[in-house]
């Protein structure tokens, strides 16, 4: 159920709506737009009576949502949710008109590796830095991360280019680490259903970004989403990242058509990692050109500074210079759909 | 084996090379080039021996072929295929800098429904016409084209409104009919491996639009393509139109990486087809729009002039005005990417 | 739409039914069962009028058809089909209590090698033989099939052994030659909707061996056998090949939970080949005996008499003695299922 | 690199290479077998000096393990993995040639259902009780296990019914609570690869259960039980229980040629999962005909005393008179292969 607030609704008013909902034993929502508050309520077995709520003050219509995703759905929210990332000058805006670009190496190896990706994927425009710390690996014998080392270099990434840091969260507890280091925590696609760490992500005050899993229904890639936004945190980006299937000619098969299915049922940006998507590099690019051309909110690709020696996915990352490359086709594709991508930030001498 | 000539090879140096190679009941397929011709030779059982052929006069060398494609390869022709439909004023190049653009109706209805089609979709700017006189049918009681009178409309498209047309053809018996009709003959996914099929269209002198089976690899789709030319017709053009896979937000899962991979070991051109590939009205055009920036030759869209009326696919044609956006967007795209579309056609008064 | 007939009509109670649903320009199937016959009807565009019918002589009642197959649907006829193959001493009957055998090599290489194949197997037990003519193949460049050759090597294996002879067909042209010598006409799963065959196939008077596609739903692979029985050849034999996937430990991925959902819904007999749908020749027994546990009515496995000499398909077919042990394993869980496999026919001195 | 020791090394023997292997920063796994030891080496970056080792008293030889898996790997251990459940008289070993037979409910709802379903269970031949206390659910908001008091009750069923209690982890926090009433530990398809989860898991003094992930290659799945084995727990059964495909007509894909993949390269157990696997009540008791049939080792089934009124996976759970009947299949099916099921505990008056 969706209790819509008329545009002249008070605070006092909506509060007494959360009261109420409350006071059923249920859960409120409360969701600000544009030129109306919403209240989204979760939690109840069956349906609710919508009388109950309409003779409140301040209420103009109480409607059922007929998804099994509430708080995610359009139906509860129809404008494009912005998703604030980082704070001050550096902060940044995803889902808007700007397209969001992260880019840095699959796994921090040392110092001078992340800052020199660093480096390379500002001055080409990236404003968010990914780099893993923990990374979750097929087998228990590859590299896995220089876990808090990695951290520490993440946040003088940040100190140092301006970058927002984007890192991933293996587990609910280490999520207390990673939380204290990134701008956005990642949930990788092994992850996507792990539901303990959903509900712990849900309870950060990071935007988390959420990458489909490998064989994941779009129902099931927005129910994921919505395990975030039922304990409170709605700042959540979508990622697709490619599908398991038979083809083998790619890692993964991206799946493109996920983008206008999720804009047409959902609120949240969506983007798209070509990198994992595809696992070759030539071909990186030009899916890269495509995510942009059907209308993702940005991109996170792999650029390492010597990707024939990367500890991981080095045949998936582009060499610095193929990613400036990749920003400037990306950019005039933007162009044709009314999009932008940031201007570079300065580089301190 | 690849036999290639010098580039001040005779006729007759050809001439003798391809009598030579059928000598050993082998069989021969010069291929002229922009700066030489090669000869491709299919049919032996074991590797072949460079010297038999390297002595003879006018042969720059004779490689071998590593793939289980040969004649499709680009190991055989490096530069790209360049496919001519149609003849005279009309006369259409598919491969080359501007974009293929095929569009009509999933099956011709009656001549007042096509007329209408047609005439919306040259007014857009496409100059190949699409329309089923036979069409696959998953049930046998469904509609199963309108056959010789839809042959005899799509050549009245023809004339009146200078439209190449491409049409299915579904068996070889049935493959004499449609020869007579159309500038193109297609097969489509499901006859993708119809072995029998792929033979005669071989022996034909249309080109071909040769569809991806639902669930082929990229190896077997090009396998299918070299049925084909090994049969003697090096005219034909590929085209993506989805896969299978557990996905269920699209009909299929349109896997535009495909592209990408076909362009890198292959020599022929390949198009997209955005309605098949999602199977909804509402995401042919950003899908059509990422098409065109991963790099695709062109592209197949069903256009009917009441799609709520139409006897198969209504779900995914689009209306008239649509595809105008379409070929607005999708002209905008191929810019980027140093590509055109054709400018539309006098519409005759 | 079904009419049921009474039991006690009359042929000529029947005779009247059916000219009055071919006088409305429909289609009538009379099918007659243990207890009383039904009539199917197809050929209509929307529902039809049961009082139409309910008033003919003999009538029991016209029932409207749920699913979009009719003629293979269990509402139309619900004891299980017995198929007929062959004639005389060494007909075969399948569907039934006992289990349908088929097997041989993948294509036949040459009389020696066919005889000694049909040896192993009938020693074994199997009362069918398979063996390729025609065969297709990925590339047209592999070994392709003897064709008439191997259609007289079959008609002789038949002669000498008393074995059923399955061989397949690929086009509706070659179906006229494959006809004369098969007891069985196999269509293959790349074929399973080429439609055209499939009408062709549903024409002809032998049995047919309609293979699943490596992705087909259910209710694809039931209609393309409803092509077949509305063209009125009411003798069609569903196989279970392996459906394709992202698993690569086997070819083809298995899909036996197919067995019980055909069963549910059709009245056709299915059966499993267990060579096609695991590649690989040490899982071809174990998968073998599970498809006899699920419930199919047979198998088709290829036997070679020298598996590392097969001109194709060597890896997955079994030896002699591999074959003999698969029988033994599968009689004895066919006993627990209350079914049986034909005693081994007496080999000639 | 695997040392295997002579059949007549001592303890001591034993000790010292692994003080060697530690020494040199690696980790020793030894694991006992029925004619002598052998002691796995973890966590080198690249190959070993055989030469190290096999010059220490009481080692037979050192070889390098091909695999990417280790410890799974037949290379290490060649004989089947018996794994000890429960202890005392109630004692079971699963991978012998006792099937081990896991039923009940999908999640514990209240005492009385879940002693009506141990009841039953029990009365069929059932050792091992599955019941869930924490549910992995698509939704936030469907019902998610009655955490500590499910655990509670499921004690009291050990307690009462003398049956083993698996129940399902779903994080490493929540795996010290479970940790405490569970006698095997389930990890569910949805954290196949929640790596923190696994090698939690792999601590545990407790035996594990892995299921296969919805889209988990052969690889992958025995990566992930090599994540428990390299922390410690070598004892890991194996699960499959249906894989993602297009396929419709149930709700996942069980891929029965699993088993005997995983038999012919690893030692540990696999059994089947057919209520997952198939999702639909119907088709349990022949998949798990076919399970057995195919070489499984055991069987886990969602048995409710009133399916239609479950909270979860209602359709999919036998009634308990479909579970003795599946039970007296599944007995007759295990005797052709040599192998048997428990005699029923007896029931206290």
């Amino acid at each position: 159920m969706l209790i819509v607030m008329k545009p002249q609704a008070t605070e006092e008013d909506i509060r007494r709506v959360c009261e109420k909902i409350e006071a059923m034993g249920l859960r409120a929502h409360p969701m600000p737009g544009a030129q109306r508050t919403a209240v989204g309520i979760t939690g109840n077995q069956g349906p609710l009576e919508a009388a109950a709520f309409e003779s409140l003050s301040g209420v103009a219509e109480a409607i059922p949502v007929s998804k099994p995703y509430k708080l995610v759905s359009r139906e509860v929210k129809s404008e494009d949710s912005l998703i604030r990332v980082g704070s001050g000058a550096n902060a940044i805006t995803i889902g808007g008109r700007e397209l969001a670009i992260i880019a840095g190496p699959c796994a921090i190896e040392n110092r001078a590796q992340a800052f020199a990706a660093a480096e390379a994927v500002k001055k080409a425009g990236a404003r968010l830095f990914r780099g893993g710390a923990f990374k979750p690996r097929t087998s228990p014998y590859s590299f896995q991360g220089l876990g808090q080392e990695a951290l520490e270099i993440l946040a003088e990434v940040r100190r140092e280019f301006g970058l927002a840091i984007v890192t991933e969260t293996m587990d609910p507890e280490n999520c207390d680490q990673v939380e204290e280091y990134a701008d956005v925590l990642q949930i990788g696609a092994r992850n996507m259903q792990n539901f303990s760490l959903l509900k712990r992500a849900g309870r950060s005050t990071k935007p988390v970004l959420l990458k489909r899993g490998l064989s994941a229904t779009l129902e099931e890639f927005l129910m994921a989403a919505e395990y975030i936004l039922s304990e409170g945190n709605y700042n959540v980006i979508l990622c697709e990242r490619g599908v398991r299937t038979f083809a083998d000619h790619t890692r993964n098969t991206l799946d493109l058509s996920v983008i206008p299915a999720v804009k047409r049922v959902a609120h949240l940006p969506i983007i798209v990692d070509p990198s994992h998507g595809t696992g070759k590099r030539e071909k990186v690019t030009p899916l890269a050109r495509a995510a942009i051309a059907v209308g993702a909110d940005g991109l996170m690709v792999e650029v390492h500074p010597e990707p024939d020696r990367a500890l991981s996915d080095g045949y998936q990352s582009l060499y610095p210079e193929q990613f400036e490359s990749l920003m400037t086709e990306v950019t005039a594709i933007a162009a044709v759909l009314g999009r932008t991508t940031a201007k570079p930030l300065p580089i301190a001498e």
